[in-house]
């Protein structure tokens, strides 16, 4: 196990979806969590591919970083190529990569961003090549923390001491490289000493929030507790939630909201009990293009994440299922969305408009 | 295995929670389903207890029933017996029964029935008064066939070919000795020939939703789709949801309706898209002696249920767990209740006091 660290509990609070350490690219595991905490390190384009493929990282900016790394592991052994040979494996891997997971978007963004910085340079050899990509990766990276970061010291206007906060799914430092963006303000309201309590839906079928941000907002010290997904109304009939806070996957113009399945149920029980609904993101989530939420086309995934329980099956054979792994939550139940660059609130036509079309 | 009988699929739509046949219980196993389908014979009082203690048979109405047949199992051998004996080995087996799950009262109002009705009787052998109390258990069977076809045909006038129907928990055939009280109006309105789709969340922590819900409308033929609890916005927002109809553990005298847990976030979902509410159950679940919701305690369970499925965990070690069995919804979110002696409809308190209480 000389390129795996099995890390124990406690240790964890260190722990990132993405460790780059002295050159060397670890991903944590994330299938494993919360029963195993192993940080593998990657020694091939092939196993980088292969950890973005099994949802081993997982989360947009976190595949970004993931694969924007990956082209390092895949060229390091190219530095005695020259330029035109160099560019040309460097797409080619790029490509590859981009082929683990055709609908990420930030997966082909940051491979781009890669490839082009590449490009651009005017340098010749492989070897100075090669030191443009890994600065590049480096600094996609640096700036997804950097992001998060900023998210938070908006987002942490709005927490209180003592408060209850209700989350969805995982919208954490697990998904990101460091903070997450629902998680942003938690962790630097926790840092500052501010207590506070959180509630995090299970959020099936994946589980992701019992699984991943029960784990990491435990692992940091975060007063945390697991419910199931209906629970939510029960803890806010009983007072314990002052506000809810979710990621998303894209914001379309009106401020209509995609993001993981059951988001828009929060939603509706929020505003049943007057409790404010906030959505974090990066602005580069604010998608203009996207007039409305209704435009957004919902995945269907497969049945047997809804029928079965791990390898276990838990409704009968031949049952009819539904499997959305989104909804959208229409703009009148969203309170503001927290941005690197701010928190927007309505009328959000205006705002992300005069926000972000620059 | 003589006494069991493994059932195949399609057998199954006549398979009952309870099966009175030749003087012989059977029990259907439910922590078996959906994967297999098994009616249990009952050849002593202990194996009652046990599957009433183990859930298999589970539903009030569906445990009132076995323990009261229990109580034939118990004294079937003991008609020798006279009158002082065998009413004093009879309050000894309805205690020990009572004992499988101290908290369902309907069992120990079933097994009180069944004492009384011996002791009413002036008989004096043992075999005479078995004879009453085995009359005894069959008229209760009876009669929550009868309720549960009631509440049915009374529910049935609020269908309309085509319609889109969710439901919650399980309130069905497997919870009472036919019928079921929720599934009620779908059964009979099935049998008619009306056609309709019916959404069923899979209600965690204990699916029974998945497992038993869409199982036993499956094995009826009518179209059942099975949903994650946090997709019901979702398919109401898409416009495939017509009513709700779940059941209820007991209302209170203003219309308050304690519930499985998650019935109170769907309420709230289908009020935010205008949606009616029903809930049905027997006369007898209305309880006018409390007066709201907020006196009815609710039970906590296990942490276990929500931090693992099946054997294997899925939120890490030590996390800080809710669990609440039920919830309440307030009256203003119920449409209407759908009982046995009708649909009774706001303002309840007013209502219910008019039809039960005289």
């Amino acid at each position: 196990m000389d390129n795996q660290r099995e890390m124990k509990q406690g240790d964890a609070e260190k722990v990132k979806s993405i460790l780059w350490e002295k050159e060397q690219l670890f991903l944590l595991d994330q299938t494993r969590l919360p029963g195993e905490v192993l940080l593998e390190e990657q020694n091939s384009v092939e196993q980088v591919w292969d950890a973005i493929k099994q949802l081993k990282v997982r989360g947009a900016p976190a595949i970004g970083v993931a694969g924007a790394y990956g082209l390092v592991v895949a060229m390091r052994e190219q530095t005695s190529l020259d330029r035109t040979a160099f560019v040309a494996e460097l797409r080619k891997q790029a490509a590859y990569l981009d082929s683990s997971r055709p609908t990420a978007v930030n997966l082909h963004w940051a491979l781009t961003r890669v490839v082009e910085s590449v490009e651009r340079s005017r340098l010749q050899s492989g070897g100075d090549l090669f030191a443009v990509l890994q600065k590049t990766a480096e600094e996609i990276h640096a700036e997804d923390i950097q992001l998060c970061r900023s998210i938070g010291e908006h987002g942490v206007s709005l927490m209180r001491e003592g408060m209850g906060i209700l989350t969805h799914c995982n919208a954490g430092r697990l998904a990101t490289s460091d903070y997450g963006t629902a998680t942003a303000p938690m962790y630097l309201a926790h840092g500052r000493g501010m207590g506070f309590r959180v509630y995090s839906d299970e959020s099936r079928p994946l589980l992701q929030g019992s699984r991943l941000t029960a784990w990491e907002l435990q692992q940091a010290g975060i007063d945390v507790t697991t419910i199931t997904d209906n629970m939510a109304a029960f803890v806010m009939q009983q007072g314990l939630i002052d506000m809810v806070i979710v990621g998303t996957d894209r914001v379309a113009a009106n401020g209509d909201v995609a993001n993981k399945i059951g988001t828009l149920g929060v939603a509706i029980m929020a505003k049943h009990f007057d409790i404010p609904v906030y959505v974090a993101c990066p602005a580069s989530t604010v998608d203009l293009s996207t007039a409305t939420g209704e435009q957004i086309v919902i995945e269907e995934r497969e049945a047997e994440e809804v029928t079965h329980f791990g390898l276990r099956r838990t409704a009968p054979e031949g049952i009819k299922v539904r499997n959305p792994a989104f909804d959208v939550t229409p703009h009148e139940l969203v309170t503001g969305i927290i941005t690197d660059r701010g928190i927007i609130r309505p009328p959000f036509s205006e705002t992300l408009k005069a926000a972000f079309c620059q």
